[in-house]
């Protein structure tokens, strides 16, 4: 496997995952040539990326008002998916910043094979002045927490 | 061509078209079966109903605040859409109410076959309160206008 | 509640179905409404309508070649749906023909509130003559079996 | 604005790109943040590359049964867009392989303003075997042209 320059070392990078979905690839997801599009690991991305921040409970619409919105994706396709497959998609705080977020993410299926890896940042900001808004302190080590444990 | 329930005449259903849109046919847009996946019409629905909105400028969010939601929608697929297809899409408002218009649908390829007809209610409410809202008499009048022009 | 036409009894219809699956509400199938979009619950539908044959052993692409086609789709938006929202779709086979199936929708939210009802026809086709293929009598009599039990 | 790692100077990047096709910006693609969802951008960049191809006549289904298959894709959001923007895209091919292509995107606003920049490589593979097929050479010619033109 080509490694992307976001991974370093493979091993280390996967042991620090221990949150993730299970994906459910739709019918209306895959395209023409048979397999799954190149557009919807993006959506699956999402999805877990939510669902990650729901149990931590960083809500996407909270008290504050500010909203996390991505500043970069990126995505590598390791091995086709196709309608059926069992997709489980981990996702990690990579890093943070004052108000951004570098969010890994991991694709197996259900041969335990690496299907997809990618990673994008976040940033978070202020929906009318669309100025960054400082991450909480305590969100961010609960974060990173959940990388090292 | 089998006929749907709500064409009564397919001439004269035809005839009362006259706004179009041209719609691109994506290729994340297929699916495995080779075709243009059963959900995508409905994006072009949509796109062809928002592009005929903008032309009556009836705004999707005007100074008054209230939006139209969608209250029922079909679509009969006559013939498969595939990657490369020239579709041209016919949308008229076919009747009004105090605050809703019931549009119809006709989706036409390039050798001039219907591939797609539909209808669908939209409703006008106020996003806060969900209640009805009165269209303007005008904008009506303008709809029924360019059907029976 | 307003009463779809393929919909005689409200509390018949619903207790016909019995396969349901859970339907995971994505981030990227809201729109600027704030809602779920118009075109999302036929995604769904498609969700429900698959994992219902994958149960009923109903191959999308079995060995004879033959390939279900949607003729035609319908969808009522009874109460809007929002990200975050759980929602169980229930799916059933209201009626079969030779070489087709009217398969009907029924969407319940986390209040137990109907959100979404629908119907929509498949036939059965040879992918490359484009005719329709009759369906097996025992796969008939195990989906309207479904509906009866 | 902060540069990607595959734009070394701006406007000689920017230089470079010829071709371009103008996007059509959808309802549906929006999210409940009120602008564009995340995932739409990679379906305007499929759009625009299907474009270009076919402008070269790179058939994705071509008689040597050979397919363009996505290894990677990636894209910066640089600014936000909304349900009524206009966005140009342009794609060029920045490099190419024996099998493979680099190719770059831009998307412009009406008020020339950069929205979005990404690039993602191709793999040119025969879908049985999934093995690597040579590309044409005059095409790789052509693509490289377009960039120098």
């Amino acid at each position: 496997m080509r490694l992307p320059n976001y991974i370093k070392d493979l091993e280390e990078w996967k042991s620090e995952f221990s949150f993730s979905t299970d994906i459910k690839i739709r019918f209306s997801e895959t395209d023409m040539f048979g397999h799954v599009n190149n557009v919807s690991p993006f959506i699956y991305f999402e999805e877990a990326r939510t669902d990650y921040f729901n149990e931590l409970q960083y809500l996407l619409n909270d008290s504050s008002g500010s909203i996390p919105i991505v500043a970069d994706l990126q995505c590598d396709y390791h091995k086709e998916l196709y309608f059926g497959n069992t997709l489980k998609l981990y996702v990690k705080v990579n890093s943070t910043g004052n108000s951004s977020l570098d969010i890994h993410y991991l694709g197996i299926n259900e041969n335990d094979e690496i299907c997809l890896t990618g990673r994008g940042a976040l940033v978070n900001i202020d929906p009318q002045t669309k100025k960054a808004v400082p991450l909480d302190d305590r969100l961010k080590e609960k974060m990173l927490e959940t990388k090292s444990s």
